[in-house]
């Protein structure tokens, strides 16, 4: 057996630890499927007290020393954030080392550059970790579909927004108090924005949009709606039209007028209960594929934690530890289709739209002529009368998004709408 | 751009057709991602009067003579069975070729000589369109979970069957006339043999456990029973338990007297109807595995199919063209770990038991002591009397399957007991 490969690790949180463990665990295993034992160089923290797990002549404060020495041939980067993540990698990438990565924000944020820099080095960039944990998810997209054309990615792929948007429709409570619970049971962080604002479900659409697509897409080009909007009645009217309400994350090649484009957002929809994604609960998340060729597909497990997202990070760690014994670069992200970001007002969505009405002749078709006016076409209406007042609920056809929210804004306004009750998109409806 | 690597296609039937058309369609892109073009350069078939689609001067009938080719790169083997594929494969191999396949008979009959062929040429044998047609599932258990332990693999692996267990739930049919229904629908063939006695879902077990566990199996390894003994009684009685009937090809690692082993098992079961695998319904497969640190996931998709198929294809001849530039092989599948495979008799499984008896006191402490006679563990019973006769419905804890299989055969002769009316094993149950 030939000398080990050697392993800078790059923070030490709930993630490092429990790749440090995994990589203890299953050495044996690890050094027959490489061909080369994978030893711990050194790990990098910021205070080195706090990790009495960790044998003391491997930690360091100085990881970009760390990342640039000699011996290293492998970095794992699970510090998160953007800086110094990103210098470090830079540093690695220049020092021609291999990085693993579970950092969804910086990936989202600048991976473009990124994946520049690491094929310039003629080195891997591996970042499975980063969307939807364990769930082997961006290897299939970028390898196993590698001769099939993608038309659609719909994820759930945010836990913490799923659990919540779970227990609403479990218990019929409202959001703020299904983020108090969730809160309590650990399910959400101190300040959720990240999670309830759709911030990092935005991140990992963009990763997706980017490998499906094989175009540069930033996290700043995802239109992005978090959850805290949603309310008990959204949730009612739902379950009403056999749906369920989820927070998707939906990648989409488009045709608009100026050719090919891809739509990227994030957004709460109903979605039909029978939908695969429907049953997601909790904290899981799901991610399901359209393809020309392949179909319908739909990857299922644990979109977080210690444990399944170091997982990931040791898959593509032998991944990468492999190709350095073979001595290539393994197959990079490329951005070579460099498809244009449709803006969300070009995209094509569906409405559902609950009206309070007063319940009169005419009611109905001066609604109906408001949707026709935007070039809105509806797909089914149920209109309940009780006494003065009457429910309209509609869902429409597909029409690009700014067609129907300026149907809504127009309804607000229109004297026979009493109130707008409940208007969500909704998405997998036949 | 450099030279075109040269392809050859063993086989032009629904698969190979839509190989060939994929390779045309995606041209471009297929070249973007390999970095060079790929070509067809001859499709082997025994009449080529009968392939008016494909240029003339492609085709051939001395397939023996286009895989040695000297300008052949890669082939691609989609004419199924054992010979002359096995032959070709060596050929091929020892010519110096990569080779993609989707022959599952062949792998699961002989996957590790041919393994071995490979690895000693320094080639690539790929296969992902062999297991679960179009979803990515080899791959992500070779490569995606390289670095956890697997153990355990429970998959939805024949369309033909699925169709049929989830058309006897819907209508209440039985199987005779469920398959019926299939045949004159193209569900199942006119010989059905090979997916209604379960030979189909076990070449696919032998190689899903090879992947898994790291362990040589063949299908003659894989204990097998097929659905034409399921009766419209065993999916009424899964109904009750709030079960569903499904045939499942299930790969786990056991712990045994001798050490860890593998057990391989091909039967039909009931599965709460709450379990991910409950609700993939008619053609569709899916796969769900738990892994040490990742926990439970789950892949879902077509299972069946030309263009599904052809896409599993082309995912993984961009992936032996990529190596074939990089001038490399591939991760190859080790069985290193040299498990052993677990004799049915010894593997732990659950019992689902409707008998009817006597309705008369001590009958079921009668039918109780039988189970406990040969250490089986009663998980729950419940007792429906109806005048003379009563139902007993019984399912039990984990037992090893001679002690549960002793134990209905001593049922099936006592007095009180007036029939045995329904036997099924019961998986994923809490």
């Amino acid at each position: 057996m030939s000398a080990p490969l050697k392993v800078a690790l790059l923070g030490c949180g709930t993630v490092g630890a429990s790749v440090l463990r995994l990589l203890a665990d299953q050495a044996a295993d690890i050094t027959a499927r490489v061909g080369r034992p994978v030893e711990v160089a050194g790990v990098a923290v910021r205070r080195p007290d706090r990790h009495p797990e960790v044998p003391a002549d491997l930690l360091t404060t100085d990881a970009r020393a760390l990342v640039t020495r000699p011996d290293v041939d492998l970095v794992v980067e699970v510090i998160g954030g953007i800086e110094p993540a990103r210098e470090l990698m830079l540093a690695a990438f220049a020092a021609g080392k291999s990085v693993v990565s579970a950092n969804k924000a910086l990936l989202a944020d600048d991976g473009v550059a990124l994946h520049a820099a690491a094929a310039e080095a003629g080195v891997d960039l591996y970042y499975e970790a980063a969307v939807a944990g364990a769930i082997p998810l961006l290897r299939p997209l970028r390898e196993s579909l590698a001769g099939d054309q993608l038309t659609r990615v719909v994820g759930i792929v945010n836990g913490t927004t799923n659990y919540i948007l779970s227990r609403m429709a479990e218990t019929g409570a409202g959001f703020a108090e299904a983020l108090a619970e969730a809160t309590e049971l650990g399910y959400a962080e101190a300040d959720p924005t990240a999670d309830v604002d759709g911030f990092d479900a935005a991140a990992k659409a963009a990763i997706l949009a980017s490998l499906a697509f094989h175009s540069p897409v930033a996290a700043s080009d995802v239109h992005r709606e978090g959850i805290s909007a949603v309310s008990a009645t959204d949730v009612a009217r739902a379950a009403e039209i056999g749906c369920t309400v989820k927070l998707l994350a939906i990648c989409e090649k488009v045709t608009g007028e100026h050719g090919d484009a891809i739509a990227v957002r994030v957004h709460p929809a109903m979605i039909p209960t029978t939908h695969p994604l429907a049953s997601v609960g909790g904290a899981f998340n799901a991610v399901f594929v359209e393809a020309e060729a392949a179909g319908q597909l739909m990857f299922y497990g644990q979109g977080a934690g210690g444990e399944p997202t170091a997982s990931a990070v040791l898959g593509d760690l032998v991944a990468v530890a492999r190709n350095r014994v073979a001595g290539v670069a393994g197959p990079g992200t490329t951005a070579y289709a460099g498809l244009p970001v449709s803006p969300m007002a070009d995209t094509p969505t569906r409405y559902h739209v609950s009206l309070d009405v007063a319940d009169k002749p005419g009611v109905l078709a001066t609604v109906a002529q408001e949707f026709a006016a935007h070039g809105v076409s509806i797909s089914t209406v149920r209109q309940d009368g009780a006494g003065e007042a009457a429910t309209l609920v509609i869902v429409t056809h597909r029409a690009p998004d700014s067609a129907l929210s300026a149907t809504i804004s127009r309804l607000r306004g229109m004297p026979a709408v009493r109130a707008v009750t409940s208007v969500l998109r909704v998405e997998g409806l036949a």
